[in-house]
Protein backbone atom coordinates (compact mmCIF):
# COMPACT_ATOMS: atom_id res chain seq x y z
CA UNK A 1 0.00 0.00 0.00
CA UNK A 2 1.24 3.51 -0.53
CA UNK A 3 2.48 6.23 1.68
CA UNK A 4 -0.35 8.31 3.00
CA UNK A 5 2.32 10.88 4.31
CA UNK A 6 5.96 11.73 2.92
CA UNK A 7 8.45 13.50 4.80
CA UNK A 8 10.43 16.09 2.71
CA UNK A 9 13.43 18.79 4.14
CA UNK A 10 12.00 22.28 3.88
CA UNK A 11 13.80 25.94 4.49
CA UNK A 12 11.53 28.30 6.49
CA UNK A 13 11.85 31.83 5.86
CA UNK A 14 10.79 34.51 8.20
CA UNK A 15 11.96 37.64 9.82
CA UNK A 16 14.34 35.66 11.67
CA UNK A 17 16.12 34.05 8.78
CA UNK A 18 16.68 30.58 7.43
CA UNK A 19 15.65 27.77 9.28
CA UNK A 20 15.97 24.05 7.58
CA UNK A 21 13.76 21.45 8.93
CA UNK A 22 11.70 18.15 7.99
CA UNK A 23 8.25 18.96 6.66
CA UNK A 24 5.91 16.26 6.27
CA UNK A 25 3.60 16.33 3.12
CA UNK A 26 0.27 14.42 1.76
CA UNK A 27 1.30 11.96 -0.22
CA UNK A 28 -0.15 12.32 -4.22
CA UNK A 29 -0.31 9.25 -6.88
CA UNK A 30 -2.48 8.59 -9.67
CA UNK A 31 -4.92 5.79 -9.67
CA UNK A 32 -6.47 4.51 -12.44
CA UNK A 33 -10.24 2.60 -12.03
CA UNK A 34 -10.71 -0.25 -14.66
CA UNK A 35 -13.71 -1.75 -14.90
CA UNK A 36 -13.84 -5.27 -16.63
CA UNK A 37 -10.59 -4.74 -17.44
CA UNK A 38 -11.02 -0.91 -19.66
CA UNK A 39 -9.94 1.72 -18.34
CA UNK A 40 -12.69 4.26 -16.95
CA UNK A 41 -10.62 7.18 -15.18
CA UNK A 42 -7.46 8.58 -13.95
CA UNK A 43 -7.35 10.39 -10.35
CA UNK A 44 -4.68 12.09 -8.67
CA UNK A 45 -5.36 10.89 -5.31
CA UNK A 46 -3.96 10.11 -1.95
CA UNK A 47 -3.11 6.48 -1.46
CA UNK A 48 -5.36 4.05 0.74
CA UNK A 49 -8.71 3.39 0.84
CA UNK A 50 -8.41 2.50 -2.87
CA UNK A 51 -11.44 -0.06 -3.23
CA UNK A 52 -13.39 2.62 -1.13
CA UNK A 53 -12.69 5.40 -3.40
CA UNK A 54 -13.11 2.92 -6.25
CA UNK A 55 -16.98 1.73 -5.10
CA UNK A 56 -17.37 5.11 -4.24
CA UNK A 57 -17.16 6.84 -7.88
CA UNK A 58 -19.16 3.86 -9.30
CA UNK A 59 -21.71 4.73 -6.80
CA UNK A 60 -21.83 8.27 -7.07
CA UNK A 61 -21.41 8.36 -11.06
CA UNK A 62 -24.65 5.77 -11.09
CA UNK A 63 -22.86 2.36 -12.58
CA UNK A 64 -23.33 0.09 -9.67
CA UNK A 65 -26.35 0.91 -6.59
CA UNK A 66 -25.17 -1.86 -4.55
CA UNK A 67 -21.94 -3.31 -3.36
CA UNK A 68 -22.82 -6.71 -4.87
CA UNK A 69 -22.65 -5.01 -8.68
CA UNK A 70 -19.02 -5.64 -7.87
CA UNK A 71 -17.92 -9.22 -8.49
CA UNK A 72 -13.69 -8.57 -7.47
CA UNK A 73 -11.69 -5.42 -6.90
CA UNK A 74 -7.72 -5.91 -7.07
CA UNK A 75 -4.77 -4.93 -7.41
CA UNK A 76 -3.01 -5.29 -11.21
CA UNK A 77 0.42 -5.59 -11.56
CA UNK A 78 3.06 -2.67 -12.06
CA UNK A 79 6.46 -2.30 -10.58
CA UNK A 80 8.61 1.15 -10.23
CA UNK A 81 12.36 1.25 -10.70
CA UNK A 82 12.68 -0.76 -7.86
CA UNK A 83 10.53 -3.86 -8.95
CA UNK A 84 8.04 -2.89 -6.04
CA UNK A 85 3.64 -3.03 -6.93
CA UNK A 86 3.06 0.29 -7.47
CA UNK A 87 -0.40 -0.28 -6.56
CA UNK A 88 -2.11 2.52 -8.60
CA UNK A 89 -3.92 0.36 -11.12
CA UNK A 90 -7.00 -1.00 -9.61
CA UNK A 91 -9.18 -3.58 -11.56
CA UNK A 92 -13.14 -4.10 -10.83
CA UNK A 93 -15.13 -6.77 -12.42
CA UNK A 94 -19.01 -5.95 -12.51
CA UNK A 95 -21.16 -8.85 -11.81
CA UNK A 96 -23.24 -10.30 -14.27
CA UNK A 97 -25.96 -8.53 -15.48
CA UNK A 98 -24.61 -4.97 -14.53
CA UNK A 99 -24.53 -2.98 -17.52
CA UNK A 100 -20.48 -1.47 -18.29
CA UNK A 101 -19.83 2.29 -17.76
CA UNK A 102 -20.12 4.35 -20.73
CA UNK A 103 -17.01 5.14 -21.80
CA UNK A 104 -17.18 8.95 -21.92
CA UNK A 105 -18.77 9.66 -18.60
CA UNK A 106 -18.51 12.87 -18.23
CA UNK A 107 -19.69 13.97 -21.93
CA UNK A 108 -22.81 11.97 -21.22
CA UNK A 109 -23.72 13.16 -17.84
CA UNK A 110 -24.34 16.91 -18.72
CA UNK A 111 -25.42 16.35 -22.61
CA UNK A 112 -29.33 15.52 -21.92
CA UNK A 113 -31.59 18.66 -23.04
CA UNK A 114 -31.77 20.71 -26.16
CA UNK A 115 -28.88 23.01 -24.75
CA UNK A 116 -25.99 20.42 -25.35
CA UNK A 117 -24.59 21.51 -22.03
CA UNK A 118 -25.89 23.41 -19.11
CA UNK A 119 -26.62 23.49 -15.53
CA UNK A 120 -30.21 22.44 -16.66
CA UNK A 121 -29.13 19.09 -18.14
CA UNK A 122 -26.78 18.54 -15.42
CA UNK A 123 -29.52 18.61 -12.97
CA UNK A 124 -31.46 16.88 -15.42
CA UNK A 125 -28.71 14.04 -15.97
CA UNK A 126 -28.77 13.66 -12.08
CA UNK A 127 -32.28 13.41 -11.33
CA UNK A 128 -32.41 10.81 -14.18
CA UNK A 129 -29.24 8.53 -12.51
CA UNK A 130 -30.33 9.23 -8.62
CA UNK A 131 -31.83 5.93 -7.81
CA UNK A 132 -31.72 7.17 -3.75
CA UNK A 133 -33.50 10.69 -3.40
CA UNK A 134 -33.09 12.40 -0.15
CA UNK A 135 -36.67 14.09 -0.79
CA UNK A 136 -39.10 12.68 1.83
CA UNK A 137 -36.44 12.15 4.31
CA UNK A 138 -37.79 12.85 7.30
CA UNK A 139 -34.34 13.11 9.19
CA UNK A 140 -34.24 16.85 12.00
CA UNK A 141 -30.72 17.51 13.17
CA UNK A 142 -30.65 20.55 16.05
CA UNK A 143 -28.27 23.60 15.13
CA UNK A 144 -26.20 22.37 18.29
CA UNK A 145 -25.54 19.14 16.44
CA UNK A 146 -24.60 20.77 13.57
CA UNK A 147 -21.83 23.41 14.94
CA UNK A 148 -19.65 20.78 16.53
CA UNK A 149 -19.61 18.76 13.15
CA UNK A 150 -16.46 20.49 12.23
CA UNK A 151 -14.15 20.00 15.17
CA UNK A 152 -15.30 16.35 15.37
CA UNK A 153 -14.20 15.92 11.77
CA UNK A 154 -10.79 17.88 12.72
CA UNK A 155 -10.25 15.69 15.25
CA UNK A 156 -10.84 12.68 13.35
CA UNK A 157 -8.34 14.21 10.42
CA UNK A 158 -5.31 12.43 11.02
CA UNK A 159 -3.01 13.23 8.30
CA UNK A 160 -4.59 17.26 7.91
CA UNK A 161 -2.49 17.79 11.73
CA UNK A 162 0.48 16.85 10.21
CA UNK A 163 0.36 18.34 6.29
CA UNK A 164 -1.87 21.16 6.65
CA UNK A 165 -2.87 19.98 3.08
CA UNK A 166 -5.72 17.44 2.91
CA UNK A 167 -9.96 17.72 2.06
CA UNK A 168 -11.71 15.69 4.44
CA UNK A 169 -14.94 14.20 4.42
CA UNK A 170 -17.60 13.12 7.38
CA UNK A 171 -21.14 11.20 7.50
CA UNK A 172 -22.76 11.57 10.59
CA UNK A 173 -25.94 10.38 11.92
CA UNK A 174 -28.73 13.33 13.56
CA UNK A 175 -27.48 13.13 17.23
CA UNK A 176 -23.68 13.43 15.74
CA UNK A 177 -22.15 10.69 16.16
CA UNK A 178 -19.91 10.12 13.41
CA UNK A 179 -19.58 6.87 11.14
CA UNK A 180 -16.67 7.29 9.20
CA UNK A 181 -14.10 10.15 7.81
CA UNK A 182 -11.81 10.10 5.17
CA UNK A 183 -9.06 12.38 3.67
CA UNK A 184 -7.65 13.22 0.54
CA UNK A 185 -5.44 15.64 -1.53
CA UNK A 186 -8.87 15.54 -3.87
CA UNK A 187 -11.67 16.96 -2.62
CA UNK A 188 -14.09 14.55 -4.52
CA UNK A 189 -11.97 11.44 -3.75
CA UNK A 190 -12.43 11.88 -0.25
CA UNK A 191 -16.36 11.65 -0.77
CA UNK A 192 -16.07 8.93 -2.93
CA UNK A 193 -14.22 7.01 -0.39
CA UNK A 194 -16.77 8.33 2.24
CA UNK A 195 -19.25 6.96 0.18
CA UNK A 196 -17.55 3.62 -0.94
CA UNK A 197 -17.50 2.85 2.86
CA UNK A 198 -21.10 3.23 3.52
CA UNK A 199 -21.55 1.06 0.47
CA UNK A 200 -19.47 -2.15 1.63
CA UNK A 201 -20.94 -1.49 5.34
CA UNK A 202 -24.12 -1.67 3.61
CA UNK A 203 -25.68 1.67 4.64
CA UNK A 204 -26.43 2.49 1.03
CA UNK A 205 -29.10 4.88 0.70
CA UNK A 206 -28.07 6.90 3.30
CA UNK A 207 -31.14 7.95 4.78
CA UNK A 208 -31.27 9.75 8.30
CA UNK A 209 -27.34 11.22 7.78
CA UNK A 210 -25.21 14.69 7.34
CA UNK A 211 -22.18 14.57 4.96
CA UNK A 212 -19.76 17.47 6.57
CA UNK A 213 -16.87 18.54 3.76
CA UNK A 214 -14.39 20.04 4.83
CA UNK A 215 -14.21 22.88 1.87
CA UNK A 216 -16.79 24.64 -0.53
CA UNK A 217 -19.97 22.80 -1.64
CA UNK A 218 -19.71 21.97 -5.26
CA UNK A 219 -22.44 20.97 -7.63
CA UNK A 220 -20.02 17.74 -8.07
CA UNK A 221 -20.29 16.93 -4.28
CA UNK A 222 -23.90 17.89 -4.35
CA UNK A 223 -24.16 15.07 -6.63
CA UNK A 224 -22.42 12.62 -4.79
CA UNK A 225 -24.50 13.10 -1.80
CA UNK A 226 -27.70 12.86 -4.14
CA UNK A 227 -26.63 9.85 -5.59
CA UNK A 228 -26.27 7.70 -1.83
CA UNK A 229 -29.64 9.53 -1.15
CA UNK A 230 -27.58 11.49 1.39
CA UNK A 231 -30.45 13.56 3.08
CA UNK A 232 -28.43 16.83 4.64
CA UNK A 233 -24.73 18.39 3.14
CA UNK A 234 -22.76 20.74 5.47
CA UNK A 235 -20.27 22.70 4.09
CA UNK A 236 -17.58 24.76 6.06
CA UNK A 237 -17.60 27.20 3.51
CA UNK A 238 -19.74 28.81 0.27
CA UNK A 239 -21.19 26.58 -1.71
CA UNK A 240 -21.78 27.32 -5.73
CA UNK A 241 -24.93 28.35 -7.53
CA UNK A 242 -25.87 25.06 -8.95
CA UNK A 243 -25.01 23.21 -5.95
CA UNK A 244 -27.81 25.12 -4.25
CA UNK A 245 -29.69 25.00 -7.33
CA UNK A 246 -29.50 20.81 -7.44
CA UNK A 247 -29.88 20.84 -3.51
CA UNK A 248 -33.15 22.40 -3.89
CA UNK A 249 -33.98 19.98 -6.78
CA UNK A 250 -33.57 17.02 -5.25
CA UNK A 251 -34.82 17.94 -1.63
CA UNK A 252 -31.49 18.26 -0.03
CA UNK A 253 -31.25 20.23 2.99
CA UNK A 254 -28.00 22.34 2.13
CA UNK A 255 -25.85 24.02 4.49
CA UNK A 256 -22.66 26.49 4.06
CA UNK A 257 -20.23 28.80 6.39
CA UNK A 258 -20.95 25.93 9.27
CA UNK A 259 -18.45 28.15 11.52
CA UNK A 260 -18.58 28.79 15.28
CA UNK A 261 -22.04 28.95 15.85
CA UNK A 262 -23.72 29.95 13.44
CA UNK A 263 -24.33 28.47 9.69
CA UNK A 264 -26.71 29.64 6.03
CA UNK A 265 -29.15 27.31 5.20
CA UNK A 266 -29.67 27.42 1.51
CA UNK A 267 -32.14 25.02 0.71
CA UNK A 268 -34.54 22.02 2.94
CA UNK A 269 -34.52 24.34 6.10
CA UNK A 270 -37.44 21.66 7.11
CA UNK A 271 -34.73 19.25 8.24
CA UNK A 272 -33.16 22.22 10.73
CA UNK A 273 -34.86 21.16 14.44
CA UNK A 274 -34.19 24.20 16.10
CA UNK A 275 -37.76 24.75 18.48
CA UNK A 276 -35.93 23.40 21.55
CA UNK A 277 -33.47 25.88 21.54
CA UNK B 1 -22.09 35.71 -21.65
CA UNK B 2 -22.83 34.01 -18.21
CA UNK B 3 -23.63 35.48 -15.05
CA UNK B 4 -20.32 35.56 -12.34
CA UNK B 5 -22.77 35.75 -9.38
CA UNK B 6 -25.93 34.59 -8.56
CA UNK B 7 -27.97 36.10 -6.18
CA UNK B 8 -30.33 33.52 -3.50
CA UNK B 9 -32.55 33.92 -0.54
CA UNK B 10 -30.66 32.37 2.61
CA UNK B 11 -31.97 31.61 6.44
CA UNK B 12 -28.91 32.66 8.74
CA UNK B 13 -28.44 30.23 11.78
CA UNK B 14 -27.18 31.41 14.76
CA UNK B 15 -27.60 32.02 18.39
CA UNK B 16 -29.49 35.08 17.93
CA UNK B 17 -32.38 33.05 15.64
CA UNK B 18 -33.28 32.69 11.80
CA UNK B 19 -32.69 35.95 9.84
CA UNK B 20 -33.93 35.59 6.37
CA UNK B 21 -31.37 37.46 3.96
CA UNK B 22 -30.10 37.73 0.06
CA UNK B 23 -26.44 36.20 -0.19
CA UNK B 24 -24.71 35.78 -3.58
CA UNK B 25 -23.34 32.74 -4.45
CA UNK B 26 -20.25 32.22 -7.20
CA UNK B 27 -21.92 30.98 -10.54
CA UNK B 28 -21.10 27.27 -11.56
CA UNK B 29 -21.79 25.95 -15.23
CA UNK B 30 -20.82 23.38 -17.23
CA UNK B 31 -18.28 24.21 -20.09
CA UNK B 32 -17.63 21.90 -23.24
CA UNK B 33 -14.62 22.21 -25.27
CA UNK B 34 -14.59 21.23 -28.51
CA UNK B 35 -11.55 21.09 -30.96
CA UNK B 36 -12.54 21.31 -34.62
CA UNK B 37 -16.38 19.98 -33.25
CA UNK B 38 -14.69 17.16 -31.28
CA UNK B 39 -16.06 17.19 -27.67
CA UNK B 40 -12.66 16.96 -25.51
CA UNK B 41 -13.46 17.97 -22.20
CA UNK B 42 -16.30 18.97 -19.92
CA UNK B 43 -15.97 20.95 -16.72
CA UNK B 44 -17.87 23.12 -14.30
CA UNK B 45 -16.51 26.21 -13.88
CA UNK B 46 -17.36 30.10 -13.15
CA UNK B 47 -18.77 31.72 -16.70
CA UNK B 48 -16.36 34.28 -18.05
CA UNK B 49 -13.10 34.43 -19.51
CA UNK B 50 -13.83 31.12 -21.26
CA UNK B 51 -11.90 31.49 -24.66
CA UNK B 52 -8.45 32.47 -22.20
CA UNK B 53 -9.84 29.28 -20.01
CA UNK B 54 -10.04 26.98 -23.48
CA UNK B 55 -6.57 28.12 -24.94
CA UNK B 56 -4.93 27.67 -21.11
CA UNK B 57 -6.05 24.27 -21.14
CA UNK B 58 -4.66 23.37 -24.82
CA UNK B 59 -1.66 24.94 -23.45
CA UNK B 60 -1.37 23.07 -20.12
CA UNK B 61 -2.10 19.77 -21.91
CA UNK B 62 0.57 20.37 -24.49
CA UNK B 63 -2.23 20.41 -27.61
CA UNK B 64 -0.86 24.07 -28.23
CA UNK B 65 2.43 26.24 -28.08
CA UNK B 66 1.79 29.49 -29.47
CA UNK B 67 -1.90 31.37 -29.84
CA UNK B 68 -1.10 30.77 -33.84
CA UNK B 69 -1.94 27.16 -33.07
CA UNK B 70 -5.50 28.29 -32.99
CA UNK B 71 -7.24 29.76 -36.12
CA UNK B 72 -10.40 30.42 -34.23
CA UNK B 73 -12.50 30.03 -31.34
CA UNK B 74 -16.43 30.49 -30.82
CA UNK B 75 -19.07 29.53 -28.94
CA UNK B 76 -21.46 26.90 -30.57
CA UNK B 77 -25.57 27.31 -30.70
CA UNK B 78 -27.35 26.51 -27.96
CA UNK B 79 -30.34 27.61 -26.28
CA UNK B 80 -32.18 27.12 -22.59
CA UNK B 81 -35.58 27.07 -22.08
CA UNK B 82 -36.07 30.81 -22.36
CA UNK B 83 -34.06 30.36 -25.83
CA UNK B 84 -30.99 32.45 -24.99
CA UNK B 85 -27.82 30.92 -25.89
CA UNK B 86 -26.49 29.61 -23.00
CA UNK B 87 -22.80 30.05 -23.92
CA UNK B 88 -21.60 26.85 -22.66
CA UNK B 89 -20.03 25.27 -25.71
CA UNK B 90 -16.86 26.16 -26.87
CA UNK B 91 -15.48 25.29 -30.28
CA UNK B 92 -11.52 25.93 -31.25
CA UNK B 93 -10.43 25.33 -34.78
CA UNK B 94 -7.01 24.49 -34.71
CA UNK B 95 -4.41 25.51 -37.12
CA UNK B 96 -3.59 24.08 -40.58
CA UNK B 97 -0.85 21.19 -39.10
CA UNK B 98 -1.54 21.46 -35.43
CA UNK B 99 -2.01 17.73 -34.55
CA UNK B 100 -5.45 17.36 -32.86
CA UNK B 101 -5.38 16.71 -29.14
CA UNK B 102 -5.63 12.55 -28.31
CA UNK B 103 -9.17 11.73 -26.98
CA UNK B 104 -7.74 10.02 -23.92
CA UNK B 105 -5.61 12.79 -22.55
CA UNK B 106 -5.75 11.71 -19.11
CA UNK B 107 -4.82 8.36 -19.51
CA UNK B 108 -2.34 8.81 -22.01
CA UNK B 109 -0.81 11.25 -19.90
CA UNK B 110 0.25 8.79 -17.01
CA UNK B 111 1.19 6.02 -18.73
CA UNK B 112 4.12 6.42 -20.08
CA UNK B 113 6.68 3.56 -18.17
CA UNK B 114 6.63 0.37 -17.12
CA UNK B 115 4.45 0.66 -13.70
CA UNK B 116 1.24 1.19 -16.00
CA UNK B 117 0.51 4.51 -13.84
CA UNK B 118 2.38 6.21 -11.09
CA UNK B 119 3.99 9.21 -9.73
CA UNK B 120 7.41 8.41 -11.96
CA UNK B 121 5.33 8.02 -14.88
CA UNK B 122 3.27 11.60 -14.37
CA UNK B 123 6.72 13.14 -13.89
CA UNK B 124 7.76 11.52 -17.29
CA UNK B 125 5.02 12.65 -19.07
CA UNK B 126 5.16 16.42 -18.06
CA UNK B 127 9.19 16.69 -19.12
CA UNK B 128 8.13 14.88 -22.49
CA UNK B 129 5.20 17.51 -22.91
CA UNK B 130 6.89 20.62 -21.58
CA UNK B 131 8.19 23.22 -24.71
CA UNK B 132 8.78 26.02 -21.99
CA UNK B 133 11.12 24.29 -19.02
CA UNK B 134 11.27 26.73 -16.02
CA UNK B 135 14.87 25.24 -15.57
CA UNK B 136 17.64 27.90 -15.70
CA UNK B 137 15.33 30.65 -15.46
CA UNK B 138 17.76 33.25 -13.60
CA UNK B 139 14.83 35.09 -11.94
CA UNK B 140 15.30 35.84 -8.16
CA UNK B 141 12.40 37.28 -6.25
CA UNK B 142 12.86 39.10 -2.57
CA UNK B 143 11.01 37.37 0.25
CA UNK B 144 9.23 41.00 1.10
CA UNK B 145 7.80 40.63 -2.51
CA UNK B 146 6.38 37.45 -2.06
CA UNK B 147 4.96 37.78 1.10
CA UNK B 148 3.05 41.02 -0.43
CA UNK B 149 1.51 38.66 -3.09
CA UNK B 150 -1.41 36.83 -1.19
CA UNK B 151 -2.62 40.37 -0.21
CA UNK B 152 -2.33 42.05 -3.75
CA UNK B 153 -4.41 38.56 -4.97
CA UNK B 154 -7.03 39.33 -2.34
CA UNK B 155 -7.67 42.75 -3.61
CA UNK B 156 -8.07 41.50 -7.14
CA UNK B 157 -10.51 39.04 -5.86
CA UNK B 158 -13.56 40.89 -6.93
CA UNK B 159 -16.16 38.07 -6.17
CA UNK B 160 -14.64 35.89 -3.56
CA UNK B 161 -15.43 39.27 -1.48
CA UNK B 162 -18.92 38.97 -2.16
CA UNK B 163 -19.06 34.73 -2.43
CA UNK B 164 -16.36 33.30 -0.29
CA UNK B 165 -16.52 30.58 -2.91
CA UNK B 166 -13.76 31.53 -5.31
CA UNK B 167 -10.28 29.80 -5.95
CA UNK B 168 -7.88 32.66 -7.40
CA UNK B 169 -4.73 32.32 -9.00
CA UNK B 170 -2.69 35.91 -10.09
CA UNK B 171 0.34 35.95 -12.18
CA UNK B 172 3.23 38.08 -11.25
CA UNK B 173 6.60 39.80 -12.57
CA UNK B 174 9.79 39.44 -9.70
CA UNK B 175 8.92 43.34 -8.57
CA UNK B 176 5.69 42.27 -7.30
CA UNK B 177 3.12 43.97 -9.80
CA UNK B 178 0.22 42.16 -11.22
CA UNK B 179 0.21 41.39 -14.59
CA UNK B 180 -2.83 39.23 -14.45
CA UNK B 181 -5.84 37.34 -11.78
CA UNK B 182 -8.38 35.20 -12.50
CA UNK B 183 -11.17 33.64 -10.14
CA UNK B 184 -12.87 30.70 -10.45
CA UNK B 185 -14.95 27.52 -8.35
CA UNK B 186 -12.56 25.31 -9.91
CA UNK B 187 -8.91 25.63 -8.97
CA UNK B 188 -7.71 24.46 -12.01
CA UNK B 189 -9.53 26.74 -14.24
CA UNK B 190 -8.70 29.34 -12.73
CA UNK B 191 -4.73 29.15 -13.39
CA UNK B 192 -5.82 28.20 -16.94
CA UNK B 193 -7.59 31.42 -17.39
CA UNK B 194 -4.47 33.08 -15.97
CA UNK B 195 -2.35 30.45 -18.47
CA UNK B 196 -4.72 31.27 -21.64
CA UNK B 197 -4.64 35.54 -20.75
CA UNK B 198 -0.79 35.01 -21.05
CA UNK B 199 -0.60 33.10 -24.01
CA UNK B 200 -2.57 35.20 -25.79
CA UNK B 201 -1.35 38.17 -24.57
CA UNK B 202 2.49 37.23 -25.85
CA UNK B 203 3.66 36.08 -22.82
CA UNK B 204 4.72 32.56 -22.97
CA UNK B 205 6.98 31.04 -21.72
CA UNK B 206 6.48 32.85 -18.98
CA UNK B 207 10.07 33.75 -17.80
CA UNK B 208 10.74 36.24 -14.99
CA UNK B 209 7.50 35.32 -13.50
CA UNK B 210 5.46 34.44 -10.07
CA UNK B 211 2.30 32.20 -9.89
CA UNK B 212 0.39 32.33 -6.75
CA UNK B 213 -2.52 30.57 -6.29
CA UNK B 214 -4.93 30.50 -3.00
CA UNK B 215 -4.98 27.28 -1.97
CA UNK B 216 -2.79 24.06 -2.17
CA UNK B 217 0.05 23.35 -4.65
CA UNK B 218 -1.10 20.13 -5.97
CA UNK B 219 0.48 17.65 -9.02
CA UNK B 220 -1.57 19.33 -11.85
CA UNK B 221 -1.06 22.87 -10.76
CA UNK B 222 2.95 22.20 -11.15
CA UNK B 223 2.31 20.83 -14.39
CA UNK B 224 0.37 23.50 -15.57
CA UNK B 225 3.46 26.33 -14.20
CA UNK B 226 5.77 23.79 -15.55
CA UNK B 227 3.61 23.95 -18.93
CA UNK B 228 3.96 27.39 -19.34
CA UNK B 229 7.45 27.74 -18.22
CA UNK B 230 6.44 29.77 -14.84
CA UNK B 231 10.15 30.19 -13.12
CA UNK B 232 8.65 29.73 -9.36
CA UNK B 233 5.04 28.97 -7.70
CA UNK B 234 4.07 30.40 -4.27
CA UNK B 235 0.88 28.68 -2.69
CA UNK B 236 -1.28 30.07 0.67
CA UNK B 237 -1.75 26.65 1.78
CA UNK B 238 0.53 23.12 1.44
CA UNK B 239 1.55 21.21 -1.37
CA UNK B 240 1.36 17.58 -1.88
CA UNK B 241 4.34 14.98 -2.52
CA UNK B 242 4.22 14.38 -6.40
CA UNK B 243 3.82 18.55 -6.49
CA UNK B 244 7.12 19.33 -4.79
CA UNK B 245 8.74 15.95 -6.62
CA UNK B 246 7.84 17.69 -10.03
CA UNK B 247 8.76 21.33 -8.97
CA UNK B 248 11.93 19.17 -8.21
CA UNK B 249 12.61 18.08 -11.39
CA UNK B 250 11.32 20.86 -13.69
CA UNK B 251 13.84 23.61 -12.15
CA UNK B 252 10.96 25.29 -10.79
CA UNK B 253 10.88 27.01 -7.50
CA UNK B 254 7.84 25.76 -5.08
CA UNK B 255 6.81 28.01 -2.07
CA UNK B 256 4.13 26.90 0.35
CA UNK B 257 2.48 28.03 3.56
CA UNK B 258 3.09 31.88 2.16
CA UNK B 259 0.91 33.92 5.26
CA UNK B 260 1.82 36.76 6.93
CA UNK B 261 5.71 37.46 7.14
CA UNK B 262 6.92 33.47 6.61
CA UNK B 263 6.80 30.98 3.95
CA UNK B 264 8.23 27.53 3.32
CA UNK B 265 10.38 27.06 0.16
CA UNK B 266 10.30 23.54 -1.10
CA UNK B 267 12.47 23.72 -4.15
CA UNK B 268 14.44 25.90 -5.70
CA UNK B 269 15.82 27.98 -2.85
CA UNK B 270 18.60 29.94 -5.43
CA UNK B 271 15.77 32.39 -6.37
CA UNK B 272 15.09 33.11 -3.10
CA UNK B 273 16.92 37.10 -2.60
CA UNK B 274 16.95 37.16 0.65
CA UNK B 275 21.07 38.35 1.35
CA UNK B 276 19.77 42.20 1.70
CA UNK B 277 17.01 41.79 3.83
Amino acid sequence: MGRVTVRRSVVKLSPNGRQRRSDVLAAEEPLELRVDGKSLAVTMRTPGHDVELAHGFLLTEGVIGDKEDVSTARYCDGVDDSGRNTYNVLDLALAPGVPPPDSGVERNFYTTSSCGVCGKAALDAVRLKTRHSPAGDPTTVSPTVLTSLPDTLREAQRVFDSTGGLHAAGLFWADGTMLVGREDVGRHNAVDKVMGWALLNDHIPLAGTVLMVSGRASFELVQKAAMAGVPMLAAVSAPSSLAVELADESGMTLIGFLRGDSMNVYTGIERLDDHAE
